[in-house]
């Protein structure tokens, strides 16, 4: 079995101790061999302290890992097995000024949902591109596994402009196994879900426990699903939800239960403590633990951060791929006629069957209206979108954005991308619109 | 050439007149023999008018036309050639409730878009669906026109739960070909307009004069566009108009204009003078016209009512249906795949070839997204709002509700539906939700 | 309006008088100025033939047409509204090829069906991919009438290799309304056919005189259908009619009744008769008489040549190009979703609706299995013709001609075409196969 | 974990024993408990001798599994938890009827594919949905696994007219697997393959080992593929192949290699050896050495017989059903999208995720023409079966056998019809044709 390497772009990342941790416990069955950790020169202080602490915890494990931290990405990428993005183009400083941007525009302000979502869809892109362009040339068989949000749509952009073969992973997925398995006591293996969706829009069609359903379990309340813990909380309507027919995402909730996230969004506004400030909070903490020559493993705090089951999933993922297992993950792929609702060539996130050399999703039923009409909605949002980042055709942006179920209207959208687009200039190299 | 009996189902209307008129006018190419008007007892009242006046046009013209006025529906059906139905379920005072309670929630009141079309459907499919029934046992060859609002859903009903050879109509198309006439001063027939959508949402895509197009002269602003009279106009942005690349509609404004039109629509409120308001003054003013004996035309003054050319497209497609004369005009059809991105079994509003016995849409090219997922989403909102009807399901409902671009949340949509089944409670038979 | 220049490529084709007759018949309407009739060298004696002859036709009824002769491609092209093809690329002596070696291999031997219009196609399609070279170039307007067979898979040679406006133009539906008016006793106009298929394999799935349906009488036997009179009639089992549930076109015997149509061309061949020995002696014929000096009209002779009503078909197709007159003509188009079992891109024989700037097809509800299944598979068969015919693929030429289903088995077809390829090496410029 | 009650429908069949070799091989992981044979009167001395033999045989491995035999069919799938049907209505004799008349006709002469198939399906379906029937109401959970040949046929009918979980079972794919594994020098995990295609017509579109692609090792004839021992094997044309882009399996050599098998049948009909005759005498032997009171394993002999590896398929089958596995079988299963150019209801032989309460297909890429043109019309001809073994339709059984590529004409299946129909008449309760 070869050997393999790993490059972790924005390896400066505070995930990657709990990728690295999952690494090492995989090590059995998992011959990696070099993980190189790569970063942009504003980030070479964490990258230092990652490349540190990460470096304790293999001595600790006792594996023969060597762990690389560079500037040089082309040089992390040559060769490598897998290529990991888990970017934040423009750090928290940009994330925040999504946020506040929306919400100080009447509309939900959120990482990857509405109006965020989308300035961070257009930032991200032409860096991912750009990473695609290396690894075409310096590491044509890797698979690109894509952590970077809004994951959805950016490995929609390398699917339709690159050839890299790309999946991407969300710990959407992975924590309603756990959850459901905590729930009826019993091992994620005996837990089977049917999803429908895209990322961050996903729907349970279907839960078997043991080859019973226990859906409405869900639908009537008898069990709770499971909620992210970065998303507001307010609990599911049961005549909403049996209508419905499924289990909506925690990231339905900004479709569904908009006002009263946003009348909290507001709040959290006037205080300066929206989800970008607090996660600024979190990550300073992180670092400062980080820093302590003596922590040798993943700290209890990074839970905090967010991202459960993130190492979980990504490592079991490298390592089916690697063991051509065959075995069905989540993960982010060419629709193909998966959803046979949506276009073949976008991206959505579906189960599928895993290989070394393909991943294949599993055919899915036609859903019915109440979950088609979002789905098919919030794909042509994205559609638009990858479109506008690829081009840097600002009408583009301005239909999609548009489009989006959570922007009111196209005088809003127009208002709302004005303000984005002068705050991101430093980040995009468009041209004007030719009319105003 | 067969002589023909016309049955009008809801033939007090106001715009009666107007339907009669042009009969009247292709009495030459179209031998009607007998115009039926019926109504319901609440209605009888300006039934009696329109009779009245409607004979006194007839005999103007000195043509050989029985007018029937009755309030036995089945005896008006009988054997009918044609049956138009313009009804109005629970009369412009429910109209009034719908634009009122949607406004109070603060969301768009309109006749046919949004929760005050979705209300209207919901008392109106009903209806009409017992109509189909008299007329698949009475006159099981007839066509049915159905002009009753909203005209697509309403269609939809009758295409899935009837036999009934159905077609729906809307002024909105016959306006765009009487507009562009005008602009390029060439006659309607050197005209030719490409149309993609639904009822009340249809994107012109192509505009033909002469065989060159013209779609860029509106895009541009070189050209206007027609506006309904009865929806607001704030004029377009021609970016935004651009990046679309097709002209919308005037229903279109609800979706992309919509702050604007609510912030009107809560000013007429505080004056008690919505759409519904409006309409009821003028038809109160119609109706005193119409009671003069002397009077023996349409009064120009209906003109103000909305629902210009209204008679002339129907009266044009029951000439070409009953010359078979396989032409095309922009009705209200099954899909069948002619929008390859819609379902086959849904109602669109789309260029269609018309003989007597078949009605076919013409084959549409794959919209852009833009187009694409608004289409999508109130299309399946529209389905939704088709099984609520005919089910009486409140979940299916609200399920409707929700996914209409113009509720904000689910949240939203339950409040509003419940207070507008509260006061639409005489129109329907429906079971409680079994969870509240 | 403007005046109209035709090119007629081909022009020395024994129909030309017929087209010219048409175009006269039409002057009062279509505007044409000036006809080019250009051809080959070797088709020289005949092109002159013709324009002596059309110039008398043209001098007898008194209309201010200009008719040139030459051999100067480019110069019929430049600045034409209209350029239609009718070639025969190799003359009847590589169609006499086609049919001796088909027959001899056991096979049906026809011009546009099986192993003979497959090679025809292959010879064909390099020729017409040059012409509209020409056509993008010179005259980047003008629409192209394809008449020169197996017109369906030119035709969509030309829609997928080029952006010239083509349609595809056959005289058997024209003679099916000519027939059914004739059965009828009525005008043509009263006369509605729904067609599916594609050129040569079109069913009729309905027929209606003056609104009704009489499909009935063509499957009972109450009634007949045409048949053309250049394919051997045997009479059509009414049991196998009705099941199929349409009423096939002519050339679709070659498919049903197979045996006994072979059992015939081996006795032509036997004979030196096949179709391509009859051809031959008609033009022959009809050359002696169009070198008639006194001779100033169509011959009446020419009748037995077929193609009846080409004519007819070709100059009512340029006159509603012309008018603008969104008439409704059954020609070869882009597919487009029109019949959704089969691809987008692929050429389909069907009803459009024509104007001056496009050619629409109206949406087919979806085939039984019984035409279904034989459409696909002779789809298929023509979309690899063409790839074979553009990239010249020895490879897709054998998997085209083992697909069909007129082909035996894959052995056969290797026999078949290695047979053809070595007669009509002066034709092609292929790389032999890689591996034998 | 449950026990486990299997019922084996045409349990007197010779397969039983290695049936049986494979359940008591997984005894550990499988907790089956009882295992009912059941069979016809005609059928009962056969099922005696498979009693005792399979009583041995558990005997034997010391495992505590019941083995009952009854005719009573009702009991036996009465709470059963899997339904395993491996009839062959009209036994032997019918069989050979099939072979015959086929070859008599001039037409390929086979038990599954062409008119033998095609006869076989008839005489079939009614009984497997006279069992569902008694499954539906016996053992409405059970899952039923059909190897009944024609087994995609069979198992379509069950699909499309029963509530039956069904699955269909033939033993092609896993000799697939077991061969390349053997040529590769791997073990079968290490071996994925992609299928396209409807039993007995699969084909291969890429072979993966150990994540390397070995498909042009076959298609330039590196490697060889795996060929059944029941189909006669004249070699591949390798340039037919490469054209081809896929691997062809056995059932092919029908479709491809016509003229060759067709030669050797009519050659082995005229010594009274065709298969039927062969497999005749096969069971005879087999039969006999069943009957020896001190066999008390599946005999070497049966072997020869086919069916290679059927007992392997199905016992993992099961086994992966009931551990709710999530592993990935090549089984029959409704389309559902999976082959796009396949509508959606019938049942096509592809890869899938096999679980306790669904049996899912993977999403499979659009096939080049020269697969999909085949595929197509082929199942057409299947889905007509099926309609005309459920309707009892003489008409659609014209127009199903007319539309298979193996029958040359209308005419020819007509007479075909004619003579089986006559054979077969007592295992139908068909209406004659209303028109011959």
């Amino acid at each position: 079995m070869e050997s393999i390497k790993i490059a972790v772009i924005g390896g400066g990342s505070s995930y990657t101790p709990e990728l690295v941790e999952g690494l090492l416990a995989e090590a059995e069955t998992l011959p990696v061999k070099e993980i190189w950790l790569v970063d942009i020169p504003e980030g070479d202080r964490k990258l230092q302290i990652m490349a540190a602490l990460t470096k304790r915890m293999v001595e600790k494990s006792g594996k023969d890992i060597r762990i690389v931290a560079t500037l040089d990405r082309r040089a992390a990428i040559q060769d490598a097995s897998y290529v990991i993005t888990q970017i934040r183009v423009g750090q928290l400083a940009m994330r925040r000024h999504d946020e506040y941007i929306s919400i100080k525009h009447g509309v939900i302000g959120q990482e990857t949902t509405g109006a965020g979502g989308f300035m961070k869809a257009l930032r991200t892109i032409p860096v991912i591109l750009s990473i695609c362009k290396d690894i075409e040339e310096l590491a044509p068989d890797a698979w690109l596994l894509n952590f970077t949000n809004p994951a959805g749509i950016v490995t929609e952009a390398v699917l339709k402009h690159s050839t890299v073969k790309v999946v991407g992973l969300c710990n959407n997925p992975i924590n309603y196994y756990k959850r459901f398995a905590k729930t009826y006591d019993v091992t994620v293996d005996d837990v089977r879900i049917n999803f429908i969706g895209i990322n961050h829009l996903i729907w349970i069609t279907d839960l078997y426990v043991k080859g019973q359903s226990h859906l409405n379990d869900i639908l009537t309340g008898k069990s709770s699903t499971y909620e992210a813990a970065n998303i507001p909380d307010f609990g599911w309507d049961l005549g909403f939800l049996q209508s419905l027919g499924a289990i909506p995402c925690g990231y339905h909730k900004y479709y569904y239960q908009t006002d009263t996230i946003l009348e909290q969004q507001q709040l959290e506004l006037e205080r300066n403590e929206t989800r970008a400030d607090q996660v600024k909070k979190v990550e300073q903490e992180l670092f400062e633990l980080y820093q302590n020559p003596s922590l040798n493993e993943k700290p209890k705090a990074l839970e905090q951060r967010g991202g459960a089951y993130y190492s979980e999933a990504a490592v079991q993922l490298i390592r089916d791929i690697h063991l051509n297992a065959q075995r069905v993950h989540t993960v982010n792929v060419r629709n193909n006629g998966a959803i046979s609702c949506l276009p073949n060539d976008v991206c959505v996130e579906v189960n599928c069957v895993v290989e070394n050399h393909q991943i294949t999703p599993l055919q899915i039923k036609e859903p019915p209206p109440q979950i088609r009409g979002l789905l098919q909605v919030v794909k042509a949002y994205e559609e638009l979108t990858v479109e506008a980042a690829v081009t840097g055709n600002e009408g583009i942006a301005l239909q999609a954005l548009t489009l989006h179920p959570l922007i009111p209207s196209a005088e809003k959208a127009k208002e709302i991308l004005a303000d984005m687009l002068a705050v991101n200039e430093p980040y995009l190299n468009w041209k004007t619109m030719s009319i105003q």
